[in-house]
């Protein structure tokens, strides 16, 4: 059996984590498995090395900033592999260039675009465990890249993929996927199973335990993954294709605090207004998510509000200033003490009544709804940010998610 | 012109030295020169990276401590190239993958074998400054190595030799090459010339401005050398094949306090004593300086005195206990307290009296010589180590080196 396991940068911080990483990995080893590790940076070494860049020049080039960023998961997978050496374990580091992990040209937010599986092959072949940087790769003009956010998770899933893995492990410091975050809702439960679809929502949404992108790759590649916790023993949260739903309709409850409603008021109710305001948005990139338009407005008139990502307001804004004569809208409103609430689960769509349970349990609470928006498995709600937690607990209490 | 430009670790240590290097390269570039920079790790981030190894693994792989190592320079290179950057200056940083610096497959110790320069070559004429990793190749395999000491001086001749430079600065914390040490000589004398052949004797006598690889090389491919302050301005030594020996007969006195003599006492005067002794020494790659074969002893016997490292030492006497049968010797003594002064110079052999002057000035200091050895531009002598700096003034007086 081949075992594609990833570590993140807070399981390799210090030299007694280092060791509990090598000997999880001995034991995987011993049990007569062919073993590849992918690790991140050690700790905040990434964080530090972005630091220094800056202290240097602010305005690095990106080539550059990853030229000294890939250093980090260098680090990490030579000092993995010594001590892997140290316990009698044969094993050897290999870095993106070693490996030969094509990506995009796009420093600092590569894409994966090849990997060469033959070095790797050959050290598994002599009886290695191969440790991977994680997180990088090199382009065409034989630059180190970085694959951006939740880049590790992706090389590993990729590696799982092109190796033809029978299992992929993400380990992290939680235990898997919960059905709410457990610092807010203390009974939440760890889910079993959940499906990549789902796993996409409840990422999105803010239970940022899998980047999207590693698990969009693993349900393009039909690459099964388990996430669980590298410091306890306790079995994580499988992600699939498929899960028994009637098992479980609903997977969680997750929140999004880092979100803002946007509200365009008066504009022409006329064929192409959505498209000229969303394309406008989309052409800066900013990723749109909820959208309500107005209805049964009075006249010719109409209001279209939508939720972006916190940080991009202001961006927004601006951009539609400076459109007013092109949209012709009267007024922009924005609101940023907002949350969005989602249910999700496979089984959503499929059973009726699981939106108006959802709002009666909000109803119950005494929680205004400002938006509501549904798909296949999800029902998101916007509320006021000071409901958030409440809400949360008032959702999965109804939906008798805990233990 | 093309100028290969060498920055020790020190001379990158931090934000400040960093930009001061920039600011010299940068001076060099808007001359209209193309400039190529090689690098050491920053500060001692070489010696935090094996710390950090020794602590997960004291025998961890030469392969991967180098996989470590290399993290060092790359670093530095970014940082460097992001520095100029900002400075307005187009730079490019290289590691020895992307240069493709093919050396032996000796971990830890690789020599160069050849450096690819068409990506050099083509950003030095897309109108870049190049930053390159010294002291780092890749072998065979695809593996970082390291060159050992004094490789980065080694990676900046190597290059000045592959792509035809100008000149060959080697930037240090001293001006250049003095008659003496500075710290001991207080008059000593920086040299404005010498030769590779005297630079190689001052290297191996405990000047240790240029390691004897960097200035074998550039014996070999005719690189001239200019050894220079990375603080002061101030104009540096000129290493080269040939120098005005009118000039100056004499380049300088070293001091070598790191050295012991070994006596091996009662050998047998028959042929191949010798060889048999200095054979077993040199399988254990232990280098040899002076030796003296005792003269007019009485009888069959002869005794042998030689001087090696202090380090080595130990390893040499229990090498000659273990053979002691074959061998057939009586007894071995060592004396640690020991220092060789050498007076290095060109015109030494061709210059009659040489010798006696310099053994009149330790006798006038009233200093017993304990060995004595020549060559064609040098005379050591090994005297009792307390006598070092006394020996060493009274040689440079004797000599009128200094100011």
């Amino acid at each position: 059996m081949l075992v594609v396991k990833k570590f993140g940068g807070s399981s390799v911080a210090d030299k007694e984590r280092i060791f509990n990483v090598a000997e999880r990995v001995r034991e995987e080893y011993h049990a007569g498995n062919e073993v590849v590790v992918v690790l991140s940076a050690m700790g905040k070494t990434t964080n530090e090395l972005i630091e220094q860049a800056r202290n240097i020049n602010p305005r690095a080039s990106r080539r550059e900033l990853d030229m000294l960023l890939t250093c980090g998961e260098q680090m990490s997978v030579a000092l993995m592999a010594m001590a892997l050496q140290s316990m009698g374990v044969p094993a050897i580091s290999l870095n993106a260039w070693q490996v030969a992990m094509h990506t995009s040209s796009a420093y600092g937010n590569a894409r994966l675009k090849k990997i060469d599986t033959e070095r790797i092959q050959a050290e598994l072949e002599s009886g290695k465990v191969v440790v991977i940087t994680g997180f990088q790769g090199i382009n065409k003009y034989d630059d180190y890249t970085t694959l951006g956010r939740g880049g590790s998770d992706t090389t590993a899933v990729a590696l799982a993929a092109v190796l033809h893995a029978d299992a992929c492990e993400i380990y992290t410091d939680v235990e898997g996927v919960y059905t709410a975050d457990p610092r807010i809702v203390p009974n939440a439960r760890k889910l079993e199973e959940i499906t990549y679809d789902e796993m996409l929502e409840m990422a999105s949404l803010g239970a940022k335990v899998l980047h999207n992108r590693s698990v969009e790759l693993a349900k393009k590649y039909g690459v099964q993954l388990v996430v669980c916790s590298s410091l306890t023993r306790a079995p994580g949260t499988v992600v699939k294709e498929v899960v028994n739903v009637e098992k479980m309709l609903v997977s969680g409850v997750a929140v999004d605090k880092n979100v803002s409603r946007i509200a365009v008021m008066g504009l022409n109710d006329v064929p192409g207004t959505a498209f000229k305001l969303f394309n406008l948005i989309y052409q800066k990139k900013i990723n749109v998510d909820l959208i309500v338009q107005s209805v049964g407005y009075s006249g010719d008139k109409k209001d279209i509000a939508f939720t972006v990502a916190a940080d991009r307001v202001e961006e927004v804004v601006s951009l539609l200033e400076q459109n007013k004569e092109r949209l012709q809208f009267s007024s922009v409103e924005v609101s940023s003490d907002v949350a969005k609430i989602s249910l999700v689960g496979s089984g959503i769509m499929s059973t009726p009544g699981m939106a108006s349970k959802m709002f009666e349990a909000l109803y119950d609470a005494g929680i205004n709804t400002r938006m509501i928006s549904t798909s296949e498995i999800k029902i998101s709600v916007l509320v006021d940010e000071r409901y958030a937690e409440k809400a949360m607990l008032a959702v999965h209490d109804k939906f008798e998610l805990g233990d």
